[in-house]
């Protein structure tokens, strides 16, 4: 099935010192060679976190560091399976050692796609990180193609229907996603580590020796029940204290509101931009091809707004300023059913004290952000979470925990009106507020962090 | 002598959570506005390894990151300090409290001047990251400068002084910087969490409890011998192991000529760079001001890097495509006593496989990178590593360790040649050498990754 | 109110290394002399999780060990309080600093009464530990009564009112003993740390930033609802994982039946114990006084126990052979409601393969140890956890947190069948089994580690 | 060579939780079986550091739970052995796998033979703790023994060779005994942890990357040079500051005293011993056997030390109460060259103050405690340290290491005088000192924690 090239280990194993998981142990050349394509060299340059960092100053890690990290763990559930479940026969639900490559590639490959501040940029640009994702690995003139084509021809394909998760292997497909994959398992420990908080901290050596493979794909020895559990609230608080902070959307809503403006700027006849964004523009026409994707990141990104802070028209120098010198919206929580009247009267408040509501104000939900939490209402059942029995039998998660179950088909998180900070909170320096008034009146629209409404 | 601004502290204490220290506590209002200003927020841009973060690939935190790590430490030291070491006159050399803001504004300040790639830049550009930290102070256009001067019109000046080591009180200036200062302490730790490395780890709480204010500075209990000496073993560790890695020097090597290569094409009439690096031309110029060295940070170096590949002069393109897809030159260590003659023959053969010398070579030696180990005989007596006895007598450290006696007054590190990695591994992808003879010749002066000499 | 002995503070802070905390530190030579007494110092000599220790070997540490982390958390909230929230007037519901030594004395000594193996020696000794702290306290007799009275006559009253949670002051009595409080929030972090698990991990420096003292004795600002939301977790897990293991409860069982045997053998005139357990002779007779318990610990019981195995009564040697040499009994689940019956039929059947009933089975039920899963529903409104918001309203944890209201008034635990090993294991030496048609009929009652009845 | 009970693997590992390690993985029945014996569980009772749990609190774990540990670093480097460098012939110097059973086994019991507070009772009844390891694996009557002989009749002898050093493979040799083996790898890692200092902390997963079978032993890959000297470093921190701590071995003198005047006592025809301490009277009478050996455990000590706080002979009574209630002698450090006129002196004087000396004083030096540091001058030049380069060529560590050859061939640790606290330091009690001219005498020897000489 595979050749000389990519069946050959390393004549020695190579390691990477990681901060999360001790090593990542290198034994095939082929990671290796993607390794150093320069696709994934980019994601060095992309952080994983977007704009938490400017909320968790720990966590500057990159897209590069995870990746290392997914397909270190993914590495290891293979080595536990073919140590302990190895198939015997075609069929039997055991695991077939000759899917470690394509598994290991995926995993190593499967953020590829993801651009500079990934979820705002394709709000705005349209584009789709993971199908950006499966065009690099089977486009024929990236790096990384040319380097699994070596392994096969038909071998790019069947890494991106991995993560197209059409592989037809389930076991594969649920190790690099499902609601407990390599993926998040990393990215949970690795963004607690990164931040300094604890929450992510899960048992991550218990759950590889309770992991197994079966004919539906993954599940879990019974006896591990509470190590996953403990891995699902670990999640719960990740969400709900450190990828859901106000802060961090408060910096996210200004990014969304400087690349519209760029882009209206840009597209508008009567303006031009002083400075040649030039990795942009093919976004602001929407008319870009793979090998402009290739050319972004945080860095592209936050030089523009650096440019952009000299340009002429106000509000793209002023949103540029806000992001590059860590500026957040301020923001108060409402609840959609009640509030809408009420966060449109302090849209107009915002209007009237001379803001363009367009750019400085909007609404964000944190459930749209891209994590979802143990919802197996919401989705198809062969990515629940299930145990098997000493008889045999498969129980699923949220039958036997009273913790899971209260999480589980609830949406988490909160929805929040933002507005530039200066409205609640003066201007620190000058001291100087000309519109008390009406900031007096939008205050008295919150209390305890919330809208309320007036009586 | 501070005025109300400054020595009001916050009415609730403000934290930023740490993976290093756990939390930073912020307690005055000036410590924060200095922390919301332009100019310390660029340090979020600029990572505190440079090239090291592209062999320990945990290790991409920031100057921001470390700072807010140094101001740490330096307002544990004051709170120890005023508990147990209260200053009752003026002259009996214990600690006056009065000097708190002067040291924690000097701690969060200390590399604000640092650059991106701050070494290699300052080489090429002939800059000083301590001399422009004390003109961003200075400058009444910063908006540090305007923080620090609501604290008083001379307290920018003072601020100043102790980054210039010229404040009065040593005990401020030790603390900030000496053999063993809140700064080293800070990034010894911060390196190793970061890196996933041991060897930075010491016993922080313990020298935490033994540092003392003396007449002359900084001094230690005796009874802490043994948890110092461990720290100046870490700091010889952190040497070897992370910061002189021959891999992160291959990649420093080629930054530094692709700089110069940019640099020389700049100023050369007969060429053009096609895409405008206008934050660069300045220094290309060597007629830059404070406001032109502010807009720099990493992602401004790397997006002109990638705007490079494209440019026509072969030699600056390709290694800013080396660079950006962190293809490493090789090395091989040598003795420059013995081997100078082998290197010049070494050199020669690399230019007669084709490659310009002046780009694709060059020596490096870890001894001139910006730290120092140990080595009381070349500075001056008042920074040595001093313990107090009982009796009170004061006794240095290298007298009372052997293992610090061992290290001290010793240059640590080696000397590298650097070339094309190509020249020694071939070519991987297309397996095609044209060089092979030359090559072969190149490789037979090497054994032992050492340079040998041809009997 | 109280005199200079305790009032005044050690010229130097001492400190004891802890690998939980850091450092425990000591401020006032009350707390070092009562550390210095016997009584105290006997909680060496009990280990803090009992038979637990020989299912998690890592687990061997003692109440001496726990009762100083006790003692420092308690000291940590003392500081945050006092820094905080420092009463300026009586009844403000703040804190009054006067009552820091009261509460240290108590978080320190909470722990004085326990025996060795505390619960199981509970039950057949109809002992209280809480109420063997209060006498050793009150007691004029012992070293720690006479240190406390240097502080005043009726001080040891009050530390004793403290453990008896009749304290006036409810912070005082929540910080020692509620549903979050010193004692918990050590145990869990000490007993993960020395057992190894992650499960008990929580953010206890985000816990402490976050606690709040009230008129109502302790609170929490709500922006530390996760990290206690966290904490009940933490705990449940440690319960599910840690502290309910079917195995150390296997110990146990064999412990009680160990104990019980030598107290009936003591009691019944026909025999006599070859060997003199001296020290434990007062407690056959149930007559002992407070000096007799103290020579209690866990070496002296396991010393008798080492004696025991040369004595005639063959139950005795055997029961003390299988608990020295950590033979536990195996166990199997079952439901009170549907599985009485079977149990009857098993325990029948053990009796009829020659073992004495009384002393060879027993069931035991997790429910009853002595742990308190979080149930508001059972205890007074007191002692809830409860939190602050903005506009000083407080609000309880179940109420906001789904996942701790699932936790909420539902019995945690098994109830689980013991029975020797040998019945269901076979004899592993040996290879010998004479009844083998028994044991047989025994095993088709059990399936999925479950009682079953047959049809 | 094996028979089939033990090349069989258990069907499924079992892991034990592991604080240090993670898990111990135990993978072949006899392992299993070894840890079940009675031999073996008896390490439960018997604390891995003797007197240092009395320094440092936390360090209260035992020789089982560190017995475990070596195994596992044993397994683990086994497991890197057969990967990488498998023995394809005999004598080519690589590793043969089937020295792994032998291997593991003399890991697992290289400590069986230690009792409690080893090297004190050793002095003082002759004993040899590695002979008593020797005879258990050896004693027909032990089920050690038993278990060995399953795997073959000479398989103990072979264990036991292992012990003696004599085994004829180095490699197995030199992995459980040598200056860096599995046992010491464990102890420094293990005994910091529970220490919580931080001293103890070195790469154990980078050293387990470049250890390498030898013909001659075990070496190391050059690569991993700076691990290596900084596991010596630590080594070397651990001695400096946890196991020569002069408090520890304060209490060690008190034991010492203590079983000797036990001893004194027993073998003194006037005298008779109120409570039969009867598993010591056979070391009492120097005519012991292994199965007396086996019943000794901490508990046992400490319980008859118990009872002896009521023995009528004042000495017996008033030590016991001094070491179960932590009363440590005092010390002060001297220079055996030029203090042992004044050592006399003071020891005099404590005469004077109505002290025996025989039980009441002595020197101390850490010097012949049982652990060495490196000095390889006296060793035999195959357990030195030593390193393979890329050429193949061998070279010893200090030979490259300043550190390390700072530290090499030099005697460390210190001399003490040791005398009972009261003497310096009052009675805290009482507050009367009857002896106060000749107290006032002894202190005046004293300076700086040294004796001084009177002019």
């Amino acid at each position: 099935m595979q050749n000389f090239y990519t069946s050959t280990l390393l004549t020695k194993e190579k390691v990477f010192r990681d901060p999360v998981h001790g090593y990542i142990h290198i034994q095939h050349r082929v990671i290796l060679d993607l390794i150093n394509t320069k696709e994934f060299q980019r994601l060095r340059r992309i952080k994983q976190l977007g704009t938490s960092s400017l909320t968790f100053h720990g966590a500057e890690h990159s897209r590069f560091n995870h990746s290392l990290g997914v397909y270190e763990i993914a590495r290891r559930i293979c080595d536990k399976f073919v140590r302990n479940y190895p198939s015997l026969e075609v069929g039997d639900g055991l695991w077939d050692d000759r899917e470690r490559l394509v598994t290991l590639c995926a995993a190593l490959l499967h953020d590829l796609g993801h651009g500079p501040f990934s979820h705002t940029f394709e709000k705005i640009f349209d584009t789709d990180h993971e199908a950006v994702t499966i065009a690099i690995i089977l486009s024929p003139k990236t790096e990384i193609n040319a380097v699994l084509r070596e392994v096969g021809p038909d071998f790019p394909n069947q890494v991106a229907s991995v993560i197209a998760k059409e592989y037809p292997n389930p076991q594969v497909v649920q190790m690099i996603s499902s609601q407990i994959d390599a993926d998040r398992m990393d990215y949970l420990l690795r963004d607690a580590y990164y931040s300094g908080v604890t929450y992510g901290t899960f048992d991550l050596t218990r759950i590889l020796r309770v992991i197994r493979p079966s004919s539906n794909g993954i599940v879990f020895d019974i006896s591990g029940m509470h190590a996953v559990e403990d891995y699902v609230v670990s999640r719960y608080q990740m969400y709900m204290q450190v990828y859901f902070h106000p802060v961090s959307r408060g910096m996210e809503v200004i990014l969304y509101h400087l690349m519209k403006r760029a882009k209206d700027v840009y597209l508008d006849e009567q303006q031009e931009l002083g400075y040649s964004a030039s990795f942009l523009e093919p976004f602001f026409r929407q008319d870009w091809r793979l090998e402009d994707y290739l050319r972004l990141d945080d860095g592209v990104l936050t030089t523009y707004f650096n440019h952009w802070t000299d340009e002429s028209d106000p509000t793209l120098s002023d949103l540029a300023g806000r992001f590059l010198n860590r500026q957040p919206f301020k923001s108060v929580r409402f609840e959609r059913k009640h509030d809408l009247k009420t966060v449109a009267e302090l849209q107009s408040l915002i209007k009237r004290m001379g803001y363009n509501p367009d750019y400085y104000t909007s609404t964000n939900n944190s459930f749209d952000l891209p994590y979802d939490l143990y919802r197996p209402g919401q989705i198809s059942s062969k990515t629940q979470i299930e145990f098997i029995q000493k008889n045999g039998e498969i129980i699923e998660l949220s039958e036997i925990s009273a913790i899971v179950s209260s999480l589980t088909g609830k949406v988490r998180g909160d929805e929040r009106l933002y507005f530039p900070r200066e409205i609640t909170h003066g201007f620190s320096q000058e001291g100087i507020n000309l519109f008390d008034n009406l900031a007096d009146e939008f205050r008295s629209y919150i209390e305890n962090d919330e809208i309320i409404q007036h009586k």
